[in-house]
């Protein structure tokens, strides 16, 4: 690897595995790229990626005080020069870390002009920029999407904005992020809907809302029809916040609108922890719903804090959360459309604002991951949940179990039946799994 | 009306109207059934209904509390006679207060017995002793449904049951509450799955479950088919409690089931305030969502506490949720199947233990609808809303915005009408509406 | 009244009262100054403030998006004549609408400097231009504040600092920013300290933050005594944001310290709605325990939404709210340290962009409170509330109770007398409470 | 040990040690009695309890459901005979497990009588009873406590009823638990004030109300001193349920009560992870705050839903919980009276109903909390973290530090202090400790 060295951050090493004796906190202690688990290494289990907007455009500032990054590379200005060196200290720093893919928006990577047309002509210029780093790193593109939540064009909403012109705007960003991902070879292509919803019910119509916004969407699928595109669309569910509620509020209620308007065949869920538990699921949840459904694209990886009402995009640090990750994914051979990836869709903490860092907090994450993967691997192969879980359903394998799920049965068949015996209900055994797991899952790493 | 009189309750007086300035708390002063609004009486517009469990079965105990409801008429067994006298009493309370219409479940009408036989036997005397009072009194059957998730049979879930031969249970017991509600010629029958979720998704198929229940569904349609039901059937959203998650989980993942099962044309949605706010939404959110698709079925009419994360039942007091309520169902012409009511699912504070407060309680909510109801209905009359919104949305009735949604156009067609000018964002005027409507509203009431 | 006029607000007309009839949006139809409630002026009742940060410094950003205000009177520099241009458009404003105080944090009204001398001596200017303008139009100083969070030294905290020179520096700016507001006759200073808490308990020594921040507050109050400041001090709880934990947590949590710390005479507080909720309480509670303790110093009039999980300082629009808090207040003669007031420390929606949106949210607000302290007078001349609550608790004035109150009696004494006869619990009431309240409050307004 | 055998327990094995390799579910993995660890045995540093309430009274209904707990041992009489059984399976559970000590409430233990006196002599003889068991088995009592929440007249509170009458009932139960508590040598006292709020403020004196509580808690300490009780007392804070608010909310509303009432210098708080948790805190938080208090007395072991409102009582089974309160422990040298243990007030899941299920979860807990004893004591043998913390506070060991602390500098000191430097903000490094302590934490166990 020729190592991009930008001199601002030439000072950073690149992050190597030292194993789990190790107490080098710049080393990897767990995440062993090439180390095969069930017949693939890491690297391709997790597939990691990191994000633009966190890692090079989020000067850490919250709702109450500025940013406090410090950014040396970064000169504050618009100026194309200042994307391009943006750009080559992200490279930089995804190779320090053996970060193999990223996601981007628009506006991230290319300074917005004064008019759609100069926005346009910066995308086009970085997307050069971007492609020549790719093909220079190996590197690639997970996903790209646009920005439709910061101008304040979009206060009301970007496709379900009450003005019609609002909505050309917005559609006119998608047609050149999304070819702007089309020349990346982008594997991916998002929808966020951070305004697609409202503040207030007083003056909105939901109903004439959620119709514009599928409108976008097949638009937006019919382009990439048109020009090409062989990546996955997703939809990235989120309650509220900026929104009071946002129209794509959890997994299921995102199914729901693509089933409805025929849309459930074309566009899968890129899920994210903090979004899931702001909605009042577990990641586990969101996960094993879009996974039953067909539906799991790809996925946000962080965690948010407990007690906080609001998105706070913490790197993954909890190993119960990344077991369970992983194990889903073991369970379902990957993500559903062989496309999706775990992205880093996380920020350091404000009082995180030193460049390293960055480095200390994706190797916190991809360590996690790593023990996740390993847990999740080990609880498949000690194999006494799985046996449990079979066996609790046994039943409905019996030929009454059939027949029901066949149709074959009606419900005075089933009375007639029922009156026959009263069922023996068995313990579930949750505490005992539960201590169980602990033993397997910790065992393994 | 001759007035039933279990000598329990004939202290209690029949409930009159006698207008805003009355201060008699045993009286209405706002709800006069005959009054006409928008062409309908309040009766008909309102269409209340009481429910059985809370109003007679609910000794209002709680998890860390017995009940402290005094009830005169109860002597505290299980036998028939027992539940004939409590019958009688409460259709001489929904005399006293001029309710229509009432909703049960099988079990609290009528007594469980040893087996399902002597369950059923008990449930066809009462359906008998229902139907003579139903007669005498003129008052009808909003819908019946049965007890899935008190015995603990249905500790792991009812047709979600990892047992098939608790399903065959469940389907029985639905079978007979179906039964005995088309005997009663109820306008409909509930689904309310309490126990159709999991504790935890370490021993749980979710994918497995819930292909289980569509089957129940399923099932009851196509029995409610053969059996000449012509009421509607609904499913009852809760996102959790009893169960750590409920599969009916809210509107939208409720409607993401049915479509998914092809039900969404056969059953549709009894949406309760209370399990709205315990999903993170507002009432006037999951009654616009499920009206907008069609699917706005019944309502069950109570409130929680804001700071509270159990399902406290409180009778509907807030003049702003009632107004809200009656708003969305005058804006769309009623109840999507013209079957539904105003079912109060509610019950007294535990320290609101005396039988007068059964009368108190009813009254307050029915005050607060009828309040309502006025207030939706001059916020229609007043006309500055509505204009307000239709204003806001004029563009998408001009040419472009026609061909939008009719799929003329293309992202490209449209970044060239983009790229022509910048829309002016206009204010949403939240602040504006919301003192107009405190206006409207009250000067109404 | 000399109508300020920058010409960038020369179109916004002086809000009159017009009465409850008038459908003019820019017009109040419930606040009347100068009627008589209780034997006071509306406007001694209310005694309105408007914060400088919201109505003048917050351009309407959000996490996802830029400011969408439209402030034609602000250049966007940070100079001086700037920082005066605004100071006469906030009092213009403030004037149209009738408002009597007002309250700032020394960074919202004069221009952060490169040092602290800087800094001190841009405040000293604008406490001059201010000072004239209190003088010109009769508004007064409802308190003054630093704001200790806003720049990147304070992200570890201010007074909680690990850093012993970040506590020097919020000392030079609350020595600053209290001199102003003593030399602008100030009634209040207020500490809000949303750096004085934590992100993470990982690195954090609880016990010394807090010791930390008592010694800033004594310092204050020495400073304070030392230079004749005759005004409040206050504290005003949050329970996070921007922290993870905030040390002010709720009222309770910040009598405990204040209690802990001797300070408890010294400093009462400043009680904000939406603060109250997002502790999960209701403002009616945060607002009696203050009161009990003679601690109720000054209010911050705002709400939130009920499922946003962050602060959104909304308007008071609700009647609910309003009566409740009036009551309070009428119950408890006002203010306990006679210098509070109603600050509306609330901001327009990122949607309501306009200039004519700061009269509108304003006045929304203000007449909503208007109604309110009518609602709660009547609540208080019809004298049911209170002659129950009085009866419910009458038991507590017979002899028995009077002893058990004075420590005449031991636990023994007590059973001995409770062998005597089991008590009759009545009801509580609740229900018909609730209805005779909605009675009585919308029929006063 | 002479093992208690009641023949419906006597399947259930003892539970011994068998080390982290073992793979029997009714064996120890981690918990070594008798495993020295910072100088003292793990039973000495854990020093577990097991409640009578969860374990043997608590059938598993919830608010939807009865009870499904298979208990073969309870005839389900209110008779002295199956008290007497219940407490002879309790005692050989205890045994099995090896839990050195318990805790109950008055009428878990004793059935409740028709009177007072009745009560008091089914107590007296339970006490009995349970002091027999004591001396057989050496196992002792953590602490006792009145049920003052279950019976219909303490619906509007006990010490904090309206009714006096009610109060003096509330206290002669206080007197007998207490002197049962005195008799059986236990080691605490808890005040747990279920009803000691209220359901809504409309009827509610708060002021009143709370010195109703301190006078209570006053009398019982009075009672304790005369009658040679030498155990704790503590308070167990709890936000809200069943109540709608609780007076002892959490920890800082616990001790700003105390300090109210000059109480906290005789009770301190029995703290319970579950309650934490609903109140909006960390279980981490609330024993850091009071232990620097001095106030850490006890704590009930469990833990809660994420996503549920409601107290779930589950086993601790998340080693993140567990490590963290042992760090806090082993920091502060233990509970601050020397009195405190981990009391296990958890239940199983309503489907773990099987008597087995009962070595399970305390199984479950029991391991959970020896490997985060390990894992606390590993991260401060490491050093690393406090190394970092001490470190990071460094600057207030400083000569400034120093004489800000002892109130030898002033604010105008301190701006000139400031005046000279800007402090350089270093990083709080949340990130790179997350990841430190799961390597040491899980290197451990």
């Amino acid at each position: 690897m020729d190592l991009l060295t930008d001199p601002t951050i030439s000072h950073l090493p690149v992050v190597a595995f030292e194993g789990a004796k190790s107490t080098n906190p710049l080393a990897f202690h767990w995440y062993d790229a090439d180390r095969v688990v069930e017949g693939q290494s890491m690297r391709e289990h997790l597939n990691f990626a990191a994000c633009y907007w966190h890692t090079m455009r989020n000067a850490l500032s919250d709702p109450f005080g500025r940013g406090t990054a410090l950014m040396p590379w970064d000169d504050g200005s618009a100026s194309l020069d200042n994307a391009v060196r943006r750009a080559h200290v992200f490279f930089g720093l995804l190779q320090r870390l053996g970060i193999g893919a990223y996601c981007f928006h628009d506006h991230d990577v290319a300074p917005e002009g004064d008019s759609l047309a100069a926005s346009a002509a910066n995308l086009t210029h970085m997307t050069s920029v971007l492609s020549d780093l790719q093909e220079a790193t190996g590197i690639s593109l997970l996903w790209g999407t646009a920005c439709l939540f910061d101008h304040p064009r979009y206060a009301h909403g970007a496709a379900t904005s009450p003005d019609v012109q609002v909505f050309a705007h917005a559609a006119g960003q998608v047609r050149r992020a999304l070819d702007a991902t089309i020349a990346l070879n982008g594997r991916g292509y998002v929808f966020w809907g951070g305004r697609e919803g409202y503040t207030t019910l007083v003056n909105t119509d939901i109903g004439r809302e959620r119709a514009q916004y599928a409108q976008l969407l097949r638009l937006a699928v019919e382009h990439g029809d048109a020009h090409g595109f062989d990546g996955a669309f997703y939809i990235e569910p989120k309650p509220r916040e900026p929104s009071g509620h946002q129209y794509d509020f959890d997994v299921e209620s995102t199914l729901n609108f693509l089933r409805e308007y025929s849309l459930n065949d074309r566009i899968t869920l890129n899920i994210e922890t903090n979004h899931a538990t702001l909605a009042g699921k577990s990641m586990g949840h969101e996960l094993r719903v879009a996974a039953a459904a067909g539906m799991l694209g790809s996925i946000d990886a962080n965690m948010g804090d407990v007690h906080a009402g609001w998105d706070t995009d913490r790197f993954p640090t909890d190993l119960y959360l990344t077991t369970d990750i992983m194990l889903v994914l073991l369970e379902h051979g990957g993500f559903s459309n062989s496309k999706g990836g775990l992205n880093f869709d996380a920020k350091r903490r404000r009082e995180s604002m030193e460049p390293v860092d960055l480095l200390h907090a994706h190797i916190a994450g991809m360590d996690t991951f790593a023990r996740g993967l390993l847990a999740a691997a080990a609880i498949r192969a000690d194999g006494r949940l799985h046996a449990f879980v079979r066996e609790r359903y046994a039943s409905w394998s019996d030929p009454l179990g059939r027949r029901i799920m066949d149709g074959a049965v009606s419900l005075v068949d089933l009375e007639a039946q029922a009156a026959t015996s009263e069922p023996v209900v068995k313990s579930g055994r949750q505490e005992q799994l539960e201590a169980m797991l602990n033993d397997v899952m910790f065992a393994a790493t």
